[in-house]
């Protein structure tokens, strides 16, 4: 099943985890502090973020991964899919009740 | 190599953790703090949690698997893994040679 | 793409970062502190580090996997490679663009 890897502004990450479960897209968002280095404009910046590993569908991931687009701030976000190769099978039935 | 994601309450963290290290059931776990927002018997709630990522071997990842099933407080735990496409060679020969 | 999991002593890890930024080998890196157990000369230790997770191309991964190991302070440092099954397209330019 999909784990979505999103890096958001800390001061909106609980507003799009919340949105994306009121809203059936996620069954659960893990939200983790980070601190980023990263190349912009031919510079070199750093900036607190929070990194959402978002548990979804198959199913579900193309609403979602569209819903992120337009929930997010940034002009070019951090939206990454990664696959589990096993998932515990009641986690996975939870997963795939409680997203629509 | 397998690297298996958990989410457990923080303050049962610690000690799954050593408890999986110390049976050689993996060779490390690298634990992180999240902020979880989930739904629940029909409600969106949130929660601070502990993220464990436990690294095993192929040949230890049901056993593993099978031991936090029985260590973790949940009714439906979150045990997902993901395998890496490629690991450094002395980490991984060092995860076969700590992993029963 | 590949994200490259990295453990590193937390007070090497913003210049790890940067370096790594700095020289184009990744895009960005994003840091988190955790909390590590693990099996090392027969004993169980504990110890603060911190995971660099790291963005980078296909074709930038060897050269990225090199510089890590040598800017590691660690004998056999934690260096993994997870594929991500799917990135947002105009994040995958911009990681494109950035790397060497």
């Amino acid at each position: 099943m999909p784990t979505v890897y999103v890096t958001v502004p800390t001061d909106a990450a609980e507003e799009i985890a919340a949105t994306l479960v009121e809203e059936r897209l996620a069954a659960c968002v893990n939200a983790v502090d980070c601190h980023s280095t990263y190349r912009w404009d031919g510079r070199v910046e750093t900036d607190t973020e929070t990194i959402l590993l978002v548990k979804t569908t198959d199913a579900g991931y193309d609403r979602l991964k569209a819903r992120i687009e337009e929930l997010h701030p940034y002009e070019v976000p951090c939206i990454e899919r990664f696959d589990a190769a096993d998932t515990l099978e009641c986690f996975g039935s939870w997963i795939d009740d409680t997203v629509d």
